[in-house]
Parts: C-alpha cells; structure tokens; sequence
C-alpha cells in the first residue's frame, strides 16, 4: 500500500453518498440499478461515485454477467484499519483514564453508603 | 458526530503531508516551528494543514502561551474507528477463512507426514 493508495482510500470516504453506497453494500451485493433507486441520482452520477469507490479499493465488481453486482471489498478499509491501529492507543487511554475515574467515583460511593449503615 | 464532521475528518486524512504531521504528534506535542523543520514547507502552509486538522478534530492547540504546542486530539480518530467498527467483519471473516483454510493445509500435511512415517 503506498501513500497514494491510502489518500484515494480516505479522499473517496470523504463524501456521505459514497459512505451510504458502501451501507447498502454491507446488507449484500446489489446491480448498479437496485443500488441507484434510493440515492435518486442519475445512473452516470452513481457510476462516478462507483468507480471512484472501485479506484480506491473499497467496492469490487462482478465481470462474469449482464448483470455486475456491486460488492464491499474489504482491502480499502482494511488499508484504514492499519494505519489507525498507530493510533488506537489515544483513545483507549483516554477511556482508561475515564474507567479509572469512575471506578473512583464509585468506590467513593460505596463507602459513603457503609458509613450510612452504620449510623 | 454529523456527516460533515465524518467527511471533514475524512478529508483531512487524504493528504499524505497531513498524516505525517499526525504520525509526527504521535510522539508527543510539539511546536508548530519544531513541527515544520522536517517538512521543508513555509509556515503558512504549515499552519494551513494545522487548520484543516484542527478543523477536523484531529488536533489541538495550546492556548495558554506563546509556545501553542499542537497535540494529537482523539476524538476526530475514534470517530473514523465506531464508522469502521460496522465494516470491521468484512475483513475478519477474510481472516477467519484465511485461518480455517491454513488449518486444514497443515491437518492434510500432518497426515501426510504420518502416513510417511508407517511406510
């Protein structure tokens, strides 16, 4: 994967119709027509948006028949999963840090309650 | 997080010059002057990319002194990694195939290595 690989993979993530494209295609392969319908945009509008999806690694497409169904392929966001593992590390310790704080608050509760009971 | 928010952070990460400020902040926060050296770049094309990050919620800057250190913010990451987390079992079933198909390469080759030793 090289970087030019990575920036077609994000630039066409960057546009909420491809991400929807890339929705329906998780429920299953569809035709370019079956995918067209809900998105109510011309069929040269979609084929753009398909093959821009296509050059990026992120959808495939059946050659065999008449009809060339549309599928997710998974390299492209494999691509993204990668390269954010570098920075998972960010976020995970920031819920660290926030289970750490709530943990506190509740054994702070707790011992409020026993001294409650004692009264 | 609307979809704009997605499509900004999206963007911001499809330039190669921009993830490479990110994977430098990595390491820790730094200056926008220390930031720039290995880029070669001017400042206000330095300080363009930092704005289209910050926008982005990709990163931070210091307010507090004349130092405004930049620091990696998760938010804007952790956004890209929930979109991906409903895609993630596309290339994990891949894996999982992958693994079962290993498997059962190594089952045949052990018996075959078994069958050899009773000759």
């Amino acid at each position: 994967m090289t970087p030019d690989t990575l920036s077609n993979t994000f630039s066409a993530l960057a546009d909420p119709t491809r991400r929807a494209i890339l929705a329906r295609l998780a429920l299953g392969e569809v035709s370019v027509t079956e995918l067209a319908q809900p998105f109510e945009m011309s069929m040269p509008a979609i084929s753009k948006h398909l093959k821009v999806l296509e050059r990026a690694g992120l959808i495939a497409r059946g050659r065999e028949a008449q009809w060339r169904p549309c599928r997710i392929e998974p390299r492209g966001l494999k691509d993204v999963d990668d390269w954010l593992a570098h920075y998972r590390r960010f976020w995970e310790q920031s819920f660290d840090r926030l289970d750490d704080y709530l943990r506190e608050v509740q054994a702070k509760g707790n011992k409020g309650k026993k001294r409650g009971r004692k009264k």
